[in-house]
């Protein structure tokens, strides 16, 4: 199995699915193709939060503003995942997940690996997904990685080496928790980094300041009414029922939410 | 084969394709995730529509704006066909078309069966395509529904105690037929209540009282023109050629439509 | 393999997937159901694009303006791969491609053959997506042309009497290249039908008068900043880094685009 995700939208990913099943039959899951484009640390979100569902597979994975530069081409093992991208830190949040839920799976560490992909002069100095990646994916879903690496195609190099992503920490003083908008999802919903424990017993919070009912289900509150909830990721968002909470709080990824329950 | 459709947008179906492909190697179709959002009634009509023109297959489907409350799960089989979802409305008109189409078949009426999903908590309040009906699907996919009750998955209830949702039926009242818009399709055509026969002879009609010519295809006017045909679900629409119909006609779901054929 | 491509949106296109798998056990992969609405030259482009990069498939392919009119519905055979779609032009430039490219290959061309679907009335006059290409694309997919045409359900034509569709070549004339913008991608990328040999070794170009750089990569530009680079079709694009290239070059499909290159 082969899951695809990428920021390329429409007709674009159907290259890449051309160029896989020319040289595999893997049977191809699209994740997403509307990925936030050109932004790697939402891409590194929405990665972290879909792939894990996955059984054991190849995860090609592109959101890549520097594709024509110099940044690596990866290939990364988790134990039975392969990962498939640019060398950007798109891969590594999902990364870290897969380890650890294997870990906690096997009470053991699977084994992890990180490898170049050293193909050739790419046709295209934008379409590293067609040229690169597509056709690392399919070889990666044929062959064993060493025996890629021993045939040239793959370079083993420090997954440490690869650049890194994180997703900031939220801060708490005193009863302000100050956290931070991850992403915005496609309707609008503003999920940040504050761990949902932090409203669990709370009916109440202001946001920036205004007060939010903290409900479970979007439906406890009227249409068109805030509400604080916790996501199916386990963080705090900011919602509106019927509506989007990106324009009613006024928050974009990135922005700072000053989150204090209401006792 | 299980098909999927959802209000979800993207990414979030992909979660839903990973939790089912974990449990069992079903084949997957889209059917869509762009159903209109939290609106069982137009998710009902798009079931309706598309759903009967495939073979036999585990149908999961999830328009729910009551996630979280404590509205029943469902799987519903009807015959060979399987539907999962919320007991909201959104399962039950689709449910009746493909008992029909099976008694027009089969010239008998096929086996129908209820359950209720018994599943234990799930982990969210919010995402019961991924906690709920993903994993029952996988499970109807792979296991007779009564062996899943004997397993205490399901619980066998009376589909009459199912919520029910209906289309409205339009009024005639001398030459006035008195309809509904039932949904506005994503390129602005407005999708009525009227069925085509009412218009099989017509040249013209009003709408509203805007005189409109009634055609068989879109390129029968000119571009930015009004018309009015029978759409492929054999429902009198209210379309502009190259342009948007509900903009042009002023009409969105739910709101009426007064015919008069011009004789 | 059947790949699928329509301007149909969605769910329109389960409606086709439906149809075939109730026929045939085809994999089916999506190829793209957003094409230019109603568009056949900016389809036809897309397909050439797209396609021939798929294995020996067969491409059912509907952007179909002329439905319900006397348009023939075509099946083409280009060597290992057949297309099924409108007598619009929406095919001619892809089997061309298909031609080429199998040429290349086997230094021999491949068999070309057309043939008129001759099914018998369709259900509806809007939808031949259904009720017409995708029955004879299951059928294309599980039996031999000529059986089929033995059959009755297809009849045998010249490809040469088939609609055809070309795009504009660009004129030199002194430093001034001419040409066109083919199509508009949906992020707002501006594709000319000029080739990128033109400005292989510039670093500036005017573009219907404005200056602008010339570079290998969206990223080599400030956000939001113009620029001029060879897409991966291999034509050069008009495009802004972060932002809308249709927006700032103030350009649409079919415009005009005079390119002088500074030296």
């Amino acid at each position: 199995m082969i899951t695809l995700a990428s920021d390329f939208g429409s007709p674009y990913p159907a290259v890449m699915k051309g160029v896989i099943l020319s040289r595999t039959d893997a049977q191809l899951v699209d994740v997403s193709h509307s990925l936030p484009r050109q932004d790697p640390r939402a891409g590194a979100f929405w990665l972290r939060e879909t792939l894990p569902y996955f059984p054991p597979a190849i995860h090609l994975a592109v959101v890549d503003p520097g594709v024509g530069t110099d940044r690596r081409a990866l290939v990364v093992r988790i134990g039975d995942h392969a990962l498939v991208g640019p060398d950007n830190g798109l891969l590594r949040p999902v990364a870290r997940q897969l380890a650890d839920q294997q870990t906690d799976r096997q009470s053991d560490d699977p084994p992890v690996a990180a490898f170049e992909i050293t193909v050739g002069e790419p046709d295209s100095t934008t379409f590293h997904g067609r040229d690169v990646f597509a056709p690392a994916a399919a070889a990666v879903h044929d062959a064993d990685l060493d025996r890629l690496a021993d045939l040239g195609l793959l370079s083993p190099i420090a997954l440490d080496d690869c650049l890194d992503l994180t997703f900031p920490e939220p801060t708490v003083d005193d009863e302000t928790i100050t956290g931070e908008v991850l992403v915005v999802d496609e309707f609008g919903n503003v999920i940040t980094n504050i761990p949902g424990e932090q409203i669990a017993d709370a009916t109440r919070a202001t946001v920036n300041g205004r007060s939010t009912p903290v409900v479970d289900t979007f439906g406890s509150v009227a249409p068109d009414e805030r509400l604080l909830t916790v996501g199916s990721h386990g963080y705090v968002e900011c919602d509106v029922n019927h509506g989007r909470g990106d324009q009613e709080f006024g928050l974009a990824a990135g922005e700072l939410v000053r989150l204090v329950v209401e006792r």
